[in-house]
Formats: structure tokens, C-alpha cells, sequence
């Protein structure tokens, strides 16, 4: 703990907050959640607070979201009718205090010593405050809250207050409340409170001894929700309880009297269940049989249950910056929110903001597959599997959504939902990113190559890959002296939209294809019954795997021989060049304040587009045209896109740049805890969290996978002593530590294994390190 | 009368329908309007129908709009945000008429016989209807309605009822009724019926013996309307009157006994002003001296003024097709319409439905600048000036737009507006028409070469054009082996959106900074008080001027040397070509049965585009290059735009496809009569008539200015006998008579005039006809 940024403390496996600070309290409650990838709990007060300004009471569960009809100023033909909207559901945090009938509020109260902590080891958030009451006398209070990452529907709270010097009468009130709504509602000034406030109806609320439980149900979207509370109070002396009931809240109240030293222990069990996890007539007994079962084992069991389960994330996947505080602190918060906010149960996915905020309306994005899916596959691929088993089980809606797009065959994957159905209001940033389906198998194919889980291949992935491909197949049409072409589609950068030939979208759809071809002769060749199965499942024709062959190999990217470029797309480089000078510093993000006909006629990028396939595709192109294309565009991004300096970053890194890739990586290790965007308060930016730890291991590790080989390229900066990460690989568990003179390779799990480090072939085998000397 | 097309029987200067036809109500209510361009009232019946399924009473004055919120998915900067509407607005024309407590209603009577006329000599809709009464006595009624032409404010109609052999008690209802709501609602299913539904609150409602006597206020833009009435009975014998009210409606019951051949005779006078015509504390002098004025005058001396309007009307407009009777009524009708349509005020304009239905919410468009005025140039030149004066009072308003759109200086005019603000709620196809500037820069080229109007070009339209022009200088950038380009706009052809260099865009924004650079070097010479007084209030440097000139003569007009024929835009011509062959007719129009995107990827045309440019600069394209354009074109052009045929019927003219310029016209001529897109219920297709008009004038007749020269290439048809129009050109009227054999010039009015018919030179003088012969 050596400096305190933004009222943070500096801390390897923490992030701590030592005094409240009103001002950067909405921001700290994104950073301060708790979440196990079903469940989220923004790091709020459970005592509450005074001033509802500084608060944005949030509980969210992965999945549970209510419809809206979406309104346009002008309809056209198959724009998406329905939006869908993550909302903010019974909170059950709240346990009150009252001392002698004064509540304490650490905004209101006199406030002796506080600390807000976030454990990354423990996976826990805990809080201490000591109150001082209007008459002087101190009272020590301790929360600690826990969502469980092995019981998905659990959460626990536990409350240890000790009277320093009180002596009387108090209070608590422990509650689940329905009395919440969105904070951020639908951008329409007339619908305002009227579609996210009271998303749902309470259907039953029911106290029963120290039991309390609350059912709710949608409106629009009819899912039910389940959450029941069991509340125990441990106290030596007498206490009196009794129950709490309003309109929207039910509660246990307990009064006792304290004395000087007396301390009480007060857990609250929540139990969160939902009728998208099972039957809704199986609701109540599961839920029951999960709060008992957390009850018998206790907090000090399920507490290291989530401890053990920490060990075991860490020991795989473990990123230390050595020398630089700031950063160790940035890559591990990141990591650790990943997997607090990702789905595994292939129902769900992961938000642009996980389960800390409102932002995007919970709504998941290609996010997923280009940053999230890697992260998870080289630390805990079970989890990227379950995100792609997330489009596998969304492909009829994706199927009907190419329908509905005039699309005969085939599958288009949404650019935003929840549930699989488009819910994108503004198409030409949306359902025209057309890329998307090209992200998925992306992710699909670096996901099997490095997992070799060939039966999701053939179970899920082939049948994802077989279906979205023929969408590319149907758009791609052959121009003499080009090849084949897709037009009509926006990149990944958003700056430009609805183009022809975006050169991102045009080599993910001619590896696509290629992947999708090479996966159908794989299965013909080795599994032959299930390609039979698919084939005639989804009526797939010989001529028309052939034809992906053709399209893949004869596929146009555009390039510019003057400039020895990659232009954006077929008209990119003959618009003029954003005025960079006169724009002032407030101007930006341009979307903000320009419209998107001014932009879209500039060559400007809001984020890396076919600086991405630089990425992705490093091997194609030699460094030169790496650095040609690299420099080009970084003058003309301007990285109003959270997804965009970690992709630089990484490229920079690849193509020497180390001191470019070093100032983008800072921007990214801390993008939320600095809050560099502004508006960490409505959630983390989870795709630039995964995008940190791609930069170390795939950019400063230049850890690469092509055609079953391995390789390495790590670098050194200079202000770092050293940094180390881990790769999981083919049921090995790779360690890389990088000093300033060597490369350490340990393999600490599974076979032997020969990889490449810069020109050096390794063999590694367990219990044994591999030297390479970097300045040799 | 020789055939009946679609209920309606045949004839020169008239509309009939003799036979009463519930499924044809809605679209004869809008052939039926009557209208004199500040006052339009749909062809409802009287005294009321049964069936409110098949009516829409409708009542719309020109520029009386209320404003709602427009809802977007997802916002953009600079989206407009607030949407205007023309509001359906108290309905005047209510005479309910009872025989013995039996309501005579046209759906549910018994109709001995029946007539609706629509008069485009008269000015008037005249309907008779003998009712037989359930004893089967019979009753005769006829209804004469007008808007009058010489006082805009002031309609009136008369009733005769006359007893065939009927005896009994009639009781007549003259109403004024408030409780009106807009058909079309805007599209928003959660607004349904919030917005236009009441669009209004009443603020006084009051009886005075014979007047009747209405105001009302739109609730959030805030305009006031008053309508009054004053209601005369005659008949010879007794009848009682008293009043009628409702919390809407206000009214005058008349009862009498009524003996067999007895006649009365009801005038009902009607004035309508709002307090966009005159302060509000005016409004109820105005209106009381306006109906007295009119009560004096009495019925008959109205409808003479009335139809001396319109014999002028005809005698400086007329167009005559011989041996045609479907498109010669055609013809005539529309240009009645476009009479009826047309605001002349300078605040109000022409809506794309005219004051006839509810479609396009009554909003003004580029169908004023590129097909009214035209009409109104070479007919009622002082008509085509008001329509330019409207952009000129609502410059500031393109101003304030301009800053929106980022652009320093300058103005924009909106898309679609009726008080001058943007109201387009889907800019790909809107805002991004930035071609509306040019257009209206062309419309003030040709009026003020057509009539010589400089003090208008002086006082008004330098300053429109000067302003308009900045915002092409702004977004022209110059381009290596190109020359000035225009990105990021979209063309006439909305089937395509937001593209590079569309090549429309481009020559029209090139004449533009041509003409505004005359302009300004006219000014200079002749009027340079003005022009100095322009350039101090616009901020208008030397060197802008200059630059409009460089721009203007470096502008990149993109052509394909392969093809040899100009690509609508930059990258049009690398399109897939739309699939025409597997598209099935109910497919049409596409953008009701495809995503805009699916559309914009594809070679096809919603209308006219590039050859709306063939026919705008027909000079400067040699036969053989409008050939090549107007063969490619041609083939991908879907006309799902009503404004389409007449410009292919005009340039297939110019380039001798008569049989196609034939076909088109037909189209064309008969479009709302014929009810060829399925929608004139919703209004009629106002540009298509004014199309009609110049598809006669310009592409038959042949008829060109250019450079001060008059040119005619008149070409005939084997299936006419001949036809003829007339030319109002600098104070001159030009009639042009073409039979099989010759081509005959009057001069009817003004000064000698040198014209060029086909390789003839002709000086024209009054009263004597030329004639060139047309098989020489």
C-alpha cells in the first residue's frame, strides 16, 4: 500500500478504499461488486445510505431481462421489434442499524475509521466502518459478502458489530426489496419511467420465522424469480425479533441491548433462483434445498470453498507485473471481474459491462468472442466452451433472424441481445456488423485448437460454423479484377458504416470459410455419422461446402498499391481526413457530439478495425506492411472505443513498438479503476479487461498458436522487472516468467510439449525450466 | 362519359362518380378534396356516413402542425428531435339531415340516385343523391362545396333539398365539430393514440344565432385556429332553429314540415384562420369581417369569382391531349390538384399528399423544388415565387441546422419539415439528402430565367443560394486524378444510402457553386448595394466566391470507362445486381419486404436518379451517352417511388424511346385516378402530378431554356390525335397546338419572342399563328 489513486490504495490482490468519498461513490460501486457470472451485486452499503444520488442500488442476475417494444421515428422492413433489458431485480443486500434508534448511514453518521475492500484471493468484498453516534459512543462494524462461485445461486452477507463503547438499544433490519427499478431507462423521454421502473410484479412475499421470501414475475417478458433469505442472529444475551412487511419489502427485525466490548454476529443465506434454471414449479424446493445446505455448511465452509476456488484460478491463469504496482493491481482486478461476471451455464453469456451496471442493458456483444472467449480459453476453458454453447443454443433464433434478412439458408447472429433474438435499434452500427458471425468461428477455432475438444466440434461448433458460413456464402458475390466481395456491412469500426469490402469483415469471412470447409472435411473424414447427421439436419449440399473453398480462396481485401496499405474498405481512403487539429479535447467521443453522417464521411476510426486482423491474422503479413498499415491508422483512431488500445497495444507489441504497446497497455490494465472512459459507474468494460490480458500474454508474452505449434516471443520494458503469465494449452498449464535477462518456461501441468521461443525450440517437460537468455 | 374506370366516368373537366361504392370511399374522398392551398377538405360526405370504417373525415389547413417527440431506439447526435405533424382539424362540413327522424346516410339509405363531381371549372364538388325514406317517399339533395381561390380563408356550401314526393317533418344539423383525431398515427405502438389523437384542447366554443363559432389550441406547439360559421335557411314557409352542443361539437338544428316539390335552400359559410396568419387578438375580427364579407357577396357571386379564377387558370395553363379521354382527364386533374394543393402565402408549401390525406404527416419535401415550381413557373409564375419564398422565411432554421450538422457556416435545408426544421427521424434516407440544397438552387435558376424575377433573385434568393451553396464548399474536398468530391450523402434514389461522389449530388451541388457564383458576379455589376448589404450579413468573403467558381469547375462527376455510362455513385457499379427474376411481384415495393440493408447491397433504384440528371442537363450529354445511362438504369429501376415514371417518360422523349416515354406517361397521368400504388386513400401523389405536367411540357413538347434561348422538339403519338399546353415565359404566353402533321405556336400574350422549334428559328408575334410541319 504505497499511494492511493482516484481513493483507491495501491495493493497486488485488493483493491481498498479507505474513506468515503460521496463523489466517487457510484464509480466504486462498479468496482466493488461481487458476482459469480449468475448473480451480481454492485459493491453497495448494506446499511443503506442517505443521499440516493450517490448510490445506484443494483443486484442482477445473468439472463433475467424484460422486453420493451422498441420505437423508431421511422420503421423499416425487419428492423427488431422487441428490445431486451438486464434488470435490476430484488435486492437483497439491506440489513439496517439503528443504535438507540439513530441509523447509521456513512453518509450521514460520524464515521471513525472505514475501509472498503475487494479480495481478489478471497473473492469476497468486505467492509469495516466504525460509527460514532450522536452522543459520542463507537460502534465497530465488519460486512463481509460473498457470491459463491460453486453454488451459482448463492450469496452470503455476514455481519460481525462490536460496541467499542455503546451501551443501549440496537436495531437491525434485515430485508429483500422489490422496490427497485433500472436506473438507466430506454433513451425515450415519453416512455421515462414507464418501462424499466416496475419491471415486474410481485407474485408471493412471504415471511416465515427467519426465513424470508420473494417471488416476482416480468411483465412483458413472463420470467419468474425466486429469492429467499435465511437469517441467523448470534448473540449471547436476549434478543427480540419480529417481522417487517411494506408493499414491496419484507424484513426481520431484531432488537437487543449491548454493552461496551459486546459483539453479535449476524449471516444472511440468499438464495437466487430463476424459471429460466429450471421449472417453475421446482423453484421453491431447490431454492430451499440450496438455503439449508449453505446453512448446515456455514460461512466459514462455503468462504473457503470460494477461497479453494480462487487457488485454483489463480494457480491457472495468474498474470504478475513485477516493479509496477499500478499495473499488477489493474491486470488481476480485471481478471478476477471476468470471472466474476461471465455465464458458464450456456444459457448466458457475458455483458459489456458484467453484472456491475446497467450500461448496454446487459445486452452481450461480439465482446465475447473476440476478447473474452481467448481469455477464458488459455485460463479456464471450460468456461470459454460454455460461452460458445451460449451460441449454439441461441442458432434457431439466429436462423430466423437470416430469415427475416432475406437470408434463405443460414444463421445471423445478433449484434446485441440476451435471449439470441437482435434487439439493435440503430442497424447501421448493429445488424450491418455483419462480422459477427466470422467472430464466432474465430473464437470456435482458436477455442479447438488450443483445447482439442473435438466433440464440442462436432456436437455444437460445426453445426454454429456450418450455419453462419452460408451467410458469407449468399452475400459474397465475384467482381472481375477483385474477387469475391461483400458489400453493405460496417467493420468493427463504428466511425464508418455500411460500406463495401470492409477489410476486417472480408478476411474473418475468408477464414471462415476456410475453417468451416477444412472443419467439414475433418468431420468427413473422421466423423462420419455425425457429418451425416448435420448435413441432413441442416440440408448442407457437397457443392456447397466446395463453394466455401472457392469463396475463401478467391476472396477480395483490398489494398492500395500507393500507399502499400490496407484501406478500411473500397472507399475509405478517398475521404478526407478528420480535422484532428481543430477538434477540441471536449469534443470527443465524437459520437457524442457529432452526427453520424459528419463522421462517417471523415476517415476517422473509432477503434482498431483492420488493425484487429493485424492481430488476429499476424502471420499473413510481413512487419513491414504491418507498420505501414499500424502507423496509418493509429493517426486517425481515436480510440473512443473501450475495445481499441489493448488491440494496439498488442500489434505494437508484435511489430516492435514496445514503447507505444507499453503507453496503450496502461490505458488498458486500469481502464476501470481509473475510470479513464468516465463511466465505470454504469459497469466495467469487460471486453478491455479480457483485452489487458491479451496484451501480456499475446502481445508482451507474443504467445501465438498457428497450425499446432507454439510459439513465444516475449518482450522486456524497461520500468518492469519482470512479468510472468500462464497459458493453458492442450491440458498443459504453461508458466512464462520474463526478467530482465531471461525467459523462464515451466510447464506445471501435463505432457511434454515442444514449443518455439523466438528461434529456439523448446521441449518442456514437468518439474523442469527452460532458460532462454533475452539479451543473447 | 364513354367508359367507367375504377367507379369513375370519363370526361374532359370532371370527376364523376354515379354510383356509391364502400370499398372505393376512401380513395374517392381524396380524388373528391377540394382545397384552395391554404384550406383542404377530403370529398366526405355531409350529411355523414354509417360505416366510419370506410371514411376519413378529413379537414387540414396548409402549415397548421402540431409537434410530438420522435422516439429513436438509439439516439444520435443531432438526431432531430421533435416531429411535426399536419393535424386533421375541426370538421366544418357536417349538414346531417333527418326526414321523420330517419337519417339519410349514403352506406345505410336506400339511393335512388346519386352523383359525386369534382368540377375543375367550377372550383367545386358537387354531389345530388335522391334518398328514398324507409316509407319509400323520396327526397332530392344536392350539395355545392367550395373553397374559394380569390379568399383563402372562406369556403362555403350550399345545400338544395327538394321533396319529390315526401311529406314531413326534415330536421337538418349544421355542425362544427372538435372531436377529429388523425388517421395515421404516427408509428409508435405505445403512442398509439397519445399523440394526434387530440392533438388539440377546444379554448372557446360559442352559438350566436345563426354563428357557430370555434377556437383551438395545439397543445404543445401551440398554435391557435378559429373556425366560424354562418348558416342560412331558406325556405318559404315556418321552421324552428335551435342550438346544439356537446363537450366537442356545436351546432344549429333546423326543423320544418316539408309538403311534395317543396325546396329549401341552405348556405353554410365557413371560415378558418390560425394564428400563424395574424396576431391571435386579430384572429376574431378577421374571421367576423371575412364571413360578412361573404354573406354579402352570397353563394352564387362566390362561385363566380370562383370559376373566373379558374378560367384564367386554364386559359394560361391548359393542356389539351385529342383522342385520349383517359389521360386528357387524367392530365387536367392533376394540375387542379396541384391548384388545390399549393400554399401561396410563403409561410406554407406544398405537402407531398397536398391538403388531401395524412401520408408523409403533410410534410414538404424535394417534390416542391424539382416537380411543383417547375409547373408553377410556366403556369402561375407568382405561385413558383411564394414556394421559394417559404425557404427563404425559414432560412434561419436551415441555419441553426447547418450548426447541428458541424457545419460552420451556412444553411441546410431540412428533408422533410413544415415549419423549417428537420423532422426525419431515419437520416440515411433523409438528412443525408444534402441534394435538397441544389435542388432548390436549380428551382430559383429556372424561375428567375423563366420570368426575369430579379428582384426576387436580389431581395430573397441571392441569399438562399449563397447560403445553401457554403454547405457544398464545406464538404467538397479535393481528391488527385478526381477533383472534387462529396462523400457520405445519399441521392434521390433512396434504395441506395450514404455513399461517395453520388453522381446526382455531385452535378447538381457543381451548378450550384456555378450559379452562385453568377450570382454573385451579377450582383456585383448590376445591384451592388444588395449585394455588399448580402455579403455584410451573411459574413461573405471575396475569396468563398472565388473558391465556389475553382470547385464548381473541378467537381468529380464519376464515370466508368468501361461501361462508358455514369455510375450512381462511387462503388454502385461493384454491386450484385438485385435478382428481378426471383423476385415475386408482391415483393413490390421492396423496401415494405426487405431490410434497408439487404436493399442497399444491391444494383436497384427505388426512382430516377442519375436520370433525373439527364433530364435536369440534358444539354450537356451527347444522345448516345443518354442512351447507354438511360439503358442501364432502366433495367434496375423498380419505381417504387411515384416520383419515377415521369422523369423516364421525359428522357426517354429527349433520346426517341416514344413508345417507352408513352408508357410511362400513362402511368404518370393516371396514377391517383387509377390508384396505381394502392395509397391514394392516404393522399394524393402530388410530385407525379406535377410530373405529368412536365413529362407534357418538357418531355413531349420538348421544352428547354437554356442560356435564354427557348427550344421546342414536340413529338407525337400514333395513338393521339394531337395535343397542346401552354408556356407562361417572361410575360409571355405561349400556346403549342401538335396534330399529325404539324407543329402550330401562338403567341396569346406578351411581346415578340424568337423560340427554336427543332432546326427552325421562329419570331413569334401576338395574334398569329406559326406553324412548323411536322412530317418535313
Amino acid at each position: 500500500m504505497d499511494e492511493v489513486i482516484n481513493n483507491l490504495i495501491l495493493d497486488e490482490w485488493k483493491i481498498i478504499e479507505d474513506k468515503f468519498i460521496q463523489e466517487n461513490n457510484l464509480k466504486n460501486e462498479t468496482l466493488f461488486s461481487i458476482g459469480n457470472g449468475y448473480i451480481g451485486m454492485r459493491g453497495n452499503f448494506e446499511e443503506g445510505i442517505y443521499n440516493k444520488e450517490f448510490t445506484i442500488e443494483g443486484t442482477y442476475i445473468n439472463g433475467f431481462y424484460e422486453t420493451h417494444k422498441i420505437s423508431y421515428g421511422e420503421r423499416a422492413y425487419a428492423f427488431p421489434e422487441t428490445g431486451q433489458s438486464m434488470i435490476n431485480i430484488i435486492n437483497s443486500k439491506t440489513i439496517k442499524i439503528f443504535a438507540d434508534d439513530e441509523e447509521l448511514l456513512v453518509d450521514k453518521s460520524k464515521i471513525i475509521d472505514y475501509m472498503r475492500v475487494l479480495d481478489f484471493k478471497e473473492g469476497t468484498l468486505k467492509r469495516s466502518i466504525i460509527y460514532e453516534t450522536k452522543k459520542g459512543k463507537r460502534i465497530s462494524i465488519e460486512f463481509e459478502r460473498l457470491a459463491s462461485f460453486t453454488q451459482k445461486h448463492l450469496c452470503i452477507i455476514r455481519l460481525s458489530l462490536n460496541s467499542i463503547d455503546f451501551e443501549g438499544k440496537i436495531k437491525l433490519v434485515s430485508l429483500i426489496d422489490g422496490d427497485v427499478k433500472n436506473s438507466i431507462s430506454i433513451d425515450d423521454p415519453r416512455s421515462g419511467s414507464g418501462i424499466l421502473d416496475k419491471a415486474f410484479i410481485i407474485k408471493e412475499s412471504k415471511i416465515d420465522k427467519d426465513i424470508l421470501k420473494m417471488k416476482i414475475k416480468t411483465k412483458n417478458s413472463g420470467l419468474e424469480l425466486l429469492c429467499t433469505s435465511k437469517n441467523i442472529l448470534k448473540f449471547s444475551k436476549d434478543y427480540i425479533s419480529y417481522d417487517y412487511k411494506e408493499e414491496y419489502k419484507i424484513g426481520i427485525c431484531y432488537e437487543f441491548n449491548i454493552k461496551e466490548s459486546q459483539q453479535i454476529f449476524f449471516n444472511k443465506y440468499i438464495v437466487y433462483i430463476t424459471s429460466r434454471d429450471c421449472c417453475e414449479h421446482d423453484m421453491d424446493d431447490i431454492s430451499s434445498e440450496i438455503l439449508n445446505t449453505a446453512y448446515n455448511k456455514g460461512f466459514e465452509k462455503i468462504k473457503y470453498e470460494q477461497m479453494e476456488y480462487l487457488k485454483d484460478f489463480w494457480y491457472k491463469s495468474d498474470v504478475e507485473i513485477k516493479g509496477d504496482l499500478h499495473l499488477q493491481q489493474g491486470i488481476r482486478f480485471n481478471m478476477f471481474h471476468l470471472l466474476q461476471s461471465t455465464g458458464r451455464d450456456g444459457k448466458t453469456n457475458i455483458g459489456a459491462k458484467g453484472l456491475t451496471g446497467e450500461g448496454y442493458e446487459g445486452h452481450y456483444f461480439w465482446d465475447t468472442e473476440m476478447y473474452v472467449v481467448p481469455f477464458f480459453t488459455f485460463t479456464k476453458p471450460e468456461i470459454a466452451r460454455k460461452l460458445l454453447e451460449y451460441r449454439y443454443n441461441t442458432l434457431d433464433k439466429a436462423r430466423e433472424r437470416a430469415r427475416q434478412m432475406s437470408h434463405k439458408k443460414g444463421a445471423l447472429f445478433p449484434w446485441r441481445t440476451i435471449n439470441g433474438e437482435e434487439c439493435s435499434a440503430y442497424f447501421p452500427a448493429s445488424t450491418a456488423q455483419y462480422h459477427i458471425n466470422a467472430d464466432i468461428a474465430y473464437a470456435i477455432k482458436k477455442y479447438v485448437e488450443a483445447t482439442e475438444d473435438f466433440d464440442f466440434l462436432r456436437e455444437m461448433g460445426a453445426k454454429i460454423l456450418f450455419e453462419s458460413v452460408r451467410i458469407f456464402a449468399d452475400i459474397s458475390h465475384f467482381v472481375e479484377n477483385k474477387g469475391y466481395c461483400i458489400d453493405g456491412v460496417t467493420g468493427p469500426d463504428e466511425y464508418t458504416a455500411i460500406v463495401n469490402n470492409n477489410a476486417y469483415t472480408n478476411i474473418m469471412a475468408k477464414e471462415h470459410l476456410k475453417y468451416a470447409f477444412d472443419t467439414a472435411i475433418l468431420l468427413k473424414e473422421k466423423y462420419i455419422s455425425d457429418f451425416n447427421n448435420i448435413k441432413s439436419e441442416i440440408g448442407l449440399e457437397d457443392n456447397e461446402i466446395d463453394n466455401w473453398k472457392t469463396i475463401s480462396d478467391n476472396m477480395y481485401i483490398p489494398y492500395d498499391n500507393n500507399l502499400k496499405i490496407h484501406p478500411q474498405d473500397d472507399t475509405f481512403l478517398s475521404k478526407k481526413i478528420w480535422d484532428f487539429e481543430n477538434t477540441p479535447k471536449e469534443k470527443y467521443p465524437l459520437l457524442l457530439n457529432y452526427h453520424p453522417l459528419i463522421i462517417y464521411r471523415h476517415q476517422v476510426c473509432k477503434q482498431a478495425d483492420w488493425v484487429l486482423a493485424l492481430f488476429l491474422y499476424s502471420e499473413k503479413f510481413d512487419i513491414e506492411q504491418k507498420k505501414r498499415d499500424y502507423d496509418y491508422y493509429e493517426k486517425i483512431t481515436t480510440h473512443d472505443s473501450s475495445l481499441s488500445p489493448c488491440i494496439f497495444s498488442i500489434v505494437a507489441c508484435d511489430i516492435g513498438y514496445i514503447d507505444k504497446a507499453y503507453d496503450y497497455f496502461i490505458k488498458t490494465a486500469r481502464m476501470d479503476l481509473d475510470d479513464n472512459h468516465g463511466n465505470t459507474k454504469d459497469g466495467i468494460h469487460a471486453a478491455n479487461m479480457a483485452g489487458s490480458y491479451m496484451d501480456i500474454v499475446f502481445g508482451f508474452g507474443g504467445f501465438k498458436v498457428s497450425e499446432d505449434k507454439v510459439f513465444f516471443k516475449p518482450a522486456l520494458l524497461g520500468s518492469w522487472e519482470g512479468y510472468s503469465f500462464k497459458v493453458n494449452y492442450r491440458k498443459r498449464l504453461i508458466k512464462v516468467s520474463v526478467d530482465k535477462k531471461n525467459i523462464c518456461f515451466d510447464l506445471l501441468e501435463g505432457e511434454d510439449l515442444t514449443i518455439f521461443c523466438y528461434d529456439n525450440e523448446l521441449k518442456l517437460s514437468k518439474n523442469k525450466s527452460y532458460i532462454v537468455d533475452l539479451e543473447r
